[in-house]
């Protein structure tokens, strides 16, 4: 499956006409790559409404690169990239990504450029909510490389390995399985950090008794997977398999509620409800999951405040957890795509709990 | 040697009233970071001309870990933590990093919560150029593990091997020697890929008669390690050894004009004068290098439009390179310390052409 990135930039001069704007200047890195291929630390791309075609700078060290995977796009060279395009704009009402330039910039391009800069909320990001079959398929590889790695460092889990060095293995193994890198800063918490949802992973040796929560991911060809498993290593005590199983039927009941039409609100509550049946309302402190791609936390977000209905072709994630200071904690987490009806799976590890 | 944050926030404040600020909101997590101590994604900081402390506000990922390492700070848990802290400097005069901070989040701020915003250029950025002992001593752990994985990785390279699997066994070695993870992407660039400056590795095996660039290092505890080599896959032809001892003796300039009050434009054109009596001129077209820490690429910068001048005790790198297209490219770069008179080399490899 191939990437038809004019077919994108197109979707975007289509949609400036109803945000006041002539051309829109898209500096945004992720949101730049997205549109023409190019993953660059120092890039822009203009886009125009009507005929004129996209204008795409860079600086010498990428120039090479531009020129041989976008030979449709015009190119410039440049190390001022924003500068370079909000001059080929004067005269126009140019959009700009207002979560995104900071406002020393956009003082800079609006006092200097001609053009009359309007900010714009995420022009980019509404275009890749939902995703197109090529980005599914990518998705499906970063997400078996996951899984395989989980599979192949579980022997690794025994008293006495540290954190850090469980973490290593896991991103050791997706790379040798062909990931680029890590989609994000692996978490492992052992036995008490399993109660800090966001721990990084320390000297902390694994004991028997623990329980220990993995959070890690695959980024490959630019799109991230994202999966959480606990295990129990030795036989877990009885608070600590009631918690899992608690936080498994909320995963499940949160999995379940994922469909085309759902509200936001709605998928996290059904996992939120289970919870909070349970007594543990208050321990489940973030929200129900995110969605990902090119990014590893994109639109849309599962929450009780988050607003907005879930789309066909969605891939986000389903991570309920339960978090006990002093104690420990559980979560449990799948990257899945939602669809008009059961979601997509891809992050296959099995969600029964597996003692070590 | 220990980190002291409460100077490092005290000499902030002290700096607020020629901003004509009575506060400053720090958003940028690096930042907040260097105030604090805290790593965390959804952190923010506001600090206060005269006797009211400081207040760190993050949500409940970090909550935990943030009270652990600030005993001595107010903290806040709340999801929206630039909101919550403006709210907390109603009527103040607040700057805000204006290189940073969206335009969005500008205006979001500035409308709802009273406190009266400020732009600021990088007031945080300002004090941390330069680095006390305890950075630069990490600086040097950082660059330790680099010099001794490009040792260890030495073997991997010949011909067959492909760019890859230089970079992997690169990043698996630094991750052994106790490296957090890759200071970034690292490159690795093999015979004709080397006239690209930052080629991301790819599935092009090592030929014999190639030149191999590798652009590496580690992150160790927050800090970044840079450095480039390149070596040569057999023996090198007559072009490829002159090309090499080009760039050295360019590095070589660079490296001895580094000193305290040497001007970023003067250490620049040191090198790549070099260069342009060779006739290169042309296929030099980045700056020579740029200041390192807890960000990959900080100020100062070192180019012929950079301006400003260098202290004591800034860390840099030192990094021209030769880029011929179609057949290949040099480039050298050590990551050292600019002193009162000689710099203090962080990356110890050998610069000799290594033949392999």
């Amino acid at each position: 499956m191939t990437v038809d990135h004019a077919a994108r930039r197109a979707r975007l001069a289509a949609a400036l006409p109803e945000l006041s704007a002539d051309a829109v200047l898209v500096t945004k890195p992720v949101n730049v790559r997205y549109l023409t291929g190019l993953a660059s630390s120092n890039a822009a791309l203009l886009v125009r409404v009507g005929e004129a075609g996209a204008v795409l700078a860079t600086d010498v060290r990428y120039i090479e690169t531009a020129r041989r995977i976008c030979p449709d796009v015009e190119i410039v060279q440049e190390r001022d990239v924003a500068g370079a395009l909000a001059g080929r704009a004067a005269g126009a009402r140019l959009a700009v990504e207002a979560h995104h330039m900071p406002v020393a910039e956009f003082h800079r391009l609006g006092d200097a450029r001609g053009a009359t800069l309007v900010p714009v909320s995420a022009p980019v990001e509404r275009l890749r909510v939902v995703k197109d079959e090529a980005e599914i398929d990518l998705l499906r590889t970063a997400c078996a490389i996951t899984d395989q790695a989980f599979a192949d460092v579980l022997p690794v889990i025994r008293p006495g390995v540290t954190e850090r060095e469980i973490a290593r293995a896991l991103e050791t193994r997706m790379a040798e399985l062909g990931a680029d890198k890590p989609a994000f800063d692996s978490i492992v918490a052992a036995g008490p950090n399993g109660a800090v949802p966001h721990h990084s992973p320390g000297d902390r040796p694994v004991r028997r008794g623990d329980l220990v929560t993995m959070d890690f991911g695959a980024l490959s060809a630019g799109y991230h997977a994202d999966m959480t498993r606990t295990v129990a290593v030795g036989e877990p005590a009885g608070w600590q398999r009631d918690l899992y199983d608690l936080v498994r039927e909320a995963q499940r009941a949160g999995r379940h509620a994922l469909r085309r039409g759902a509200s936001a609100h709605d998928v996290d509550a059904a996992a939120r409800e289970v919870i909070a049946a349970a007594g543990h309302a208050g321990d489940f402190g973030h929200g129900l999951g995110h969605g990902v791609g090119l990014e590893i936390h994109e639109d849309p977000f599962l929450g009780p405040d988050k607003p907005g209905r879930i789309e066909d072709r969605v891939p986000i994630t389903v991570e309920p957890g339960v978090y006990l200071p002093g104690k420990g904690g559980v979560r449990i987490e799948d990257t899945l795509v939602a669809r008009d009806d059961r979601p997509e799976l891809l992050t296959k590890t099995t969600k029964e709990l597996l003692v070590l």
